[in-house]
């Protein structure tokens, strides 16, 4: 079924390309997700991406258990006022018979303390860092964890929004606040490098204002995306959270001048979420479009023949011929964290003789395979092939002897392509305004904009009520300008990001 | 501090060596476990091993929700009485202000249904197959995933039973009973290769009596590994769900004859237990003891010098003259599923001027690293090193320019060493009896006993009630041999593995 153009309904379109794409869908359980393989393997590229990265930076991963006490939630209060409203609570540890044939909560097996699922796990992994850390010489402490997390969202969106999400947690522990300073931006920085090099994503770059920081950060900076729709999707965060956690959890470390004195700490996360902004970064009214990076497969074969004997020699080429060729190819990434990445093309063959070869290319085009390649019996008397870029649509018959220099020309370009789309999309859609009435009227019509702001909570939240944006950022590249505030005229020495968000 | 031998107390012995080894420890929340990064990173080798096993058959991964609704637990009879009585139940969505500084549930979000959080995923997972299938092209579906999962165990141990644990959980759908049995027995298959060929583990390989099979199974096949205590560690299961979870959850296929069908199942496991197994198939009183496929660091240079000359000259002499040879290394490993595996070698080179000597080498012991090079001046004089096997203690004094050769010996030669060693110690410490009180002492001795049995489940009870000891199976390569029960002196055809087990 053809999917809702973006133009019309960009949600519904979303929506719908990501269910019929098999990237993902609802499950019985209200909230909760089912990430479907296709999904999954794109989920795998940007773990196995960004893993790669967290070791580069000398991280190590580990794992702390998904329960968190109740007690420990109100140990740091910022933390708390942010969490508890949307926490999944265990209270008890077993099921009896009902006597009716089903079955209920055992009131017996009441838990003494009850168990919130982690929404997050600075408290659990403080509360054990304290074990860890007694000298300067047990800093750095880096660490990162891959895991499920739940928060109870109330209106829930796959991949956007959801009960439960996959994501990974770095927490680091330093023995200055400057160190944990360096680390907080260094990790921003990886997040920057697998945005731009591996999403093909040009987000801006900032720091959050206080409102918008994590519970219980000092400083937190974060990529803004903008969407399709003009949008902003906050991809990814990284937290100085100073001596906060430390305190709440009594982690202490005698320095080299053999004071005692607590820890500082950082955190960074990245989410599942990020597959939501990368279909809404690329993709159009056909469906997914994804940089070869994040692809699980890069290139597919289509067989085409009407009799057995056609379909047999498609086949025979397609082994001999067709293979070997993108077998030579090489896909290098140059990425700032990891050097030159070589990703080795995945090809498919799809031999499946029940569907049309129009139902085919329909599929591969909404699950947004790079590159796809048609076969049939006069192309392989004739010694070509027809190849297909997704991104553009182009199509181009191309001599069978130079299939795999034209695939090695176009899957780097086709990567470069769409990160210079998406970021001249959003300079495009990027207005700078001094005036409220035209920031409003930006903003209805998708638009990020850059306006002087006075700096106070007050005035965001006001700006929020009437307008549904948020400061997005702080952008790291904002020069110091002097002007006034959009909204209530009082002084301002830079422009921050205003944009409605998801 | 020294470990407690494993003659005096094997269980001490295991709880030091997972601790002071910095494999895990436990955490604030009952049951539940922290794995530290060293221990992480051994099982991130499992998981990548087994993973590109699994895909290397033909399954993908996906991600299925972290809860169940609970009726849906009451579906398959079996299932339930299984897990309801260790099940972690979700039963409010938020917390709010006691209005004394503290947090407290809010009874106004109860839920109205309460969640479980999945013990093992076929309710939820079978629920969402019902969507995926409707012909026999939509089969086989062979899904695998990686996720946590709980089970509220009353007496925990670090690895071996905890209340939260890690693992991979396959499911496959099929359309016909006779495929669906094949994917049981390959995906056994699998996990046999793994054992072997990866964790150096000669196991017992056999199918469970009905009493132990997995709750909702026609089948279920096993790998029973002898821990160095006699006891049995059940490391893997593979199901053959019959048509049980397609009739449950009304699951049915249109066959190629176009009649409407139930499908088929199978569902099969391995978790962070086998950490538990590997820890106590291989090492020793010093420490863990690690087969090169599964050591995160198979090298550890520790430079020896007095003066800061001298450990300048031997950093040097390590980085220009050690570390290239090392990297010219090739470690190969042969796999029935994978081929020929490359594991490129890991080496750590420890620059902590704080440590002495032999405080090192005690905790490269401790944390199994199969090669250790010591380098002190007069090693950098003479061109020659100290190379140091884990395994056996063996020193050598070996030629610079002779090392990779011996580096390229030895590793291989370990990671046989150690199968060899584990299969001598299983054929030697396993016996075949016919005798009750043999039996019974036997057990003490910490054997495996093969022995004929009635085949029903009132003598498998009574035995494991007067002997602790279950029928951990009944062993592939098992002959018929007739005989009478050990118990009962009925008829038997067959003998069965009997031990006690964790």
């Amino acid at each position: 079924m053809a999917l809702t153009k973006r133009e019309e309904d960009f949600s519904a379109w979303y929506n719908e390309l990501t269910e019929q794409a098999q990237l993902a869908q609802n499950s019985a359980v209200r909230g909760c997700m089912v990430i479907r393989p296709y999904g999954y393997a794109i989920w795998e590229n940007m773990q196995k991406t960004l893993d790669a990265m967290f070791k580069a930076t000398g991280h190590q991963n580990a794992y702390f258990p998904l329960f968190i006490p109740k007690s420990f939630f109100s140990k740091e209060a910022k933390h708390v006022d942010g969490f508890a409203k949307e926490a999944a609570v265990v209270t008890h540890y077993r099921l009896r018979n009902d006597g009716k044939g089903g079955i209920e909560v055992d009131p017996e097996a009441k838990l003494e303390e009850e168990l919130i699922v982690r929404p997050t796990s600075e408290t659990i992994i403080w509360n054990t860092y304290k074990d860890w850390i007694q000298s300067y010489r047990d800093l750095p402490l880096l660490i990162n964890q891959w895991a499920n997390v739940v928060r109870w969202e109330m209106r829930t969106r796959l991949f956007l929004r959801s009960a439960e999400f996959l994501w990974q947690e770095g927490h680091t522990a330093h023995a200055t606040a400057g160190e944990a300073q360096e680390e907080t931006k260094k990790m921003w920085h990886v997040y920057q490098d697998f945005f731009k090099n591996f999403l093909a994503i040009s987000g801006v770059s900032g720091e959050k204002s206080e409102n918008e920081r994590f519970a219980g950060a000092d400083n937190t900076y974060t990529i803004e995306c903008m969407m399709q729709d003009g949008k902003a999707l906050q991809a990814c965060t990284s937290h100085y959270l100073g001596q906060s956690f430390a305190k709440a959890f009594d982690v202490k470390f005698v320095n080299k001048e053999n004071q005692s004195e607590y820890v500082y700490a950082t955190s960074w996360g990245a989410s599942t979420r990020m597959m939501g902004g990368l279909i809404m970064s690329h993709s159009d009214d056909k469906g997914l479009v994804l940089p070869p990076a994040m692809a699980p497969i890069h290139v597919v074969i289509v067989p085409i023949g009407k009799t057995d004997d056609d379909k047999d020699m498609v086949k025979t080429f397609i082994e001999k011929k067709i293979i070997p060729q993108i077998q030579q190819v090489n896909f290098t990434i140059e990425s700032e964290f990891l050097g030159k990445v070589q990703i080795p093309l995945q090809v498919k063959v799809d031999r499946d003789d029940q569907k049309s070869m129009g139902w085919k290319y329909t599929q591969y085009e909404l699950q947004g395979v790079p590159l796809r390649i048609g076969v049939g019996p006069r192309d392989v008397a004739g010694g070509a092939v027809e190849l297909t870029r997704r991104d553009t649509g182009a199509k181009d018959s191309v001599m069978i002897v130079d299939l795999h220099k034209h695939i090695e020309r176009l899957v780097p370009e086709m990567q470069s392509g769409l990160l210079a789309k998406n970021e001249a999309m959003r300079i495009e859609k990027t207005v700078t305004l001094d005036n409220y009435e035209e920031l409003k009227k930006a903003l209805d019509e998708g638009k990020f904009v850059m306006a002087h702001w006075d700096g106070t909570v007050a005035t965001e939240e006001l700006i929020k009520e009437e307008t549904k944006a948020t400061i997005r950022c702080i952008p790291a590249d904002a020069k110091d300008e002097k002007g006034v505030c959009i909204r209530t005229g009082k002084p301002s020495s830079k422009r921050v990001l205003f944009a409605r968000a998801y």
